[in-house]
């Protein structure tokens, strides 16, 4: 069973508190999503924090959409089978920026 | 120094060997390179591979702009200090062939 | 619940189709485990393993005891809370035999 | 070239420095070697740090004997070549604990 698909209002509440992460309404080319961009000191912090969310998001069975150049990952979540951003993507968007903060 | 930059005639010859990659000749919006495509059986064998890239990319000090979604890798390889495609890129991407051929 | 665990008749049941893998009974200082010894091309497909392993023991929440030194990867499998080995130590045993068979 | 072995007086200089580690001299089983111990809030900062550590390590072709359970990591750096304790250890220990203070 998909998990629910958040409204817009649900959305903006639950990512007041999540300072890395701005939601994109749904668009012509995309279902609504989460994006962030985070950066660090090198290479290594970031490929480190990757494989920390790679480790997270296998254990929810739900990945993130993402790519890196040196020391920037940026990292897209949403519920394609929900059509948009679901308490998944909240769940994940939670730990990668309290992981950034521990990696920065 | 920069690495020297291969002419379109010597890179058509060096990955006329590396089944996974095409040659990306230079355009409005970049300079020369390589780009590939990996698809693995789930998420974990991607990441391993991601892994593996990042180790090989970090000791060469030669960086991948590169994606995941689920099983797929996606890797673009240039050298921008030269403006376009130099033996470094060969190299990394002759490695990613082989790594992605075991991983498969 | 702690998973139950199996005897040693079981175990080698289980185990006959697990090459890699071999048993040790209960003894003073350990309860009955699961070795295994991997040995890889290069330190870059040992780490690329590991980390496919990580992600496979956190998704089960079901951690190895291991170690690394440069292509060797040694990794035994118990299961603290039920005093020996289990059904986790099994399917973890078995994927690890299968990633480790692609990634040689 | 092997790098030049280091004398217990340097090494005790050194790693005045580098508060996680401790020097163990010479003994029958063992050359003299660095040891930390590494512990982190769970399983996926431990692993995190470990995947940075493998980076640098390949980096540097200078690679730890190091095992994990769970939250902890434990790390031995000696050089084999030289029969001792020399600068490419030190600069890993410098910056395993350099890393490890960000990802705890």
């Amino acid at each position: 069973m998909a998990a629910s698909r958040l409204s817009d209002a649900q959305i903006a509440t639950k990512i007041a508190s999540l300072p890395d992460w701005k939601y994109l309404a749904p668009a012509e080319d995309h279902d609504g999503q989460l994006d962030a961009q985070f950066v660090f000191r090198t290479f290594v912090e970031a490929f480190a924090f990757m494989t920390a969310i790679a480790i997270e998001a296998e254990k929810r069975n739900h990945h993130p959409e993402w790519s890196n150049v040196y020391n920037r990952v940026s990292v897209t979540l949403t519920t394609h089978d929900s059509g948009g951003v679901t308490e998944l993507d909240i769940d994940l968007a939670a730990r990668a920026g309290e992981l950034a903060k521990s990696f920065r």
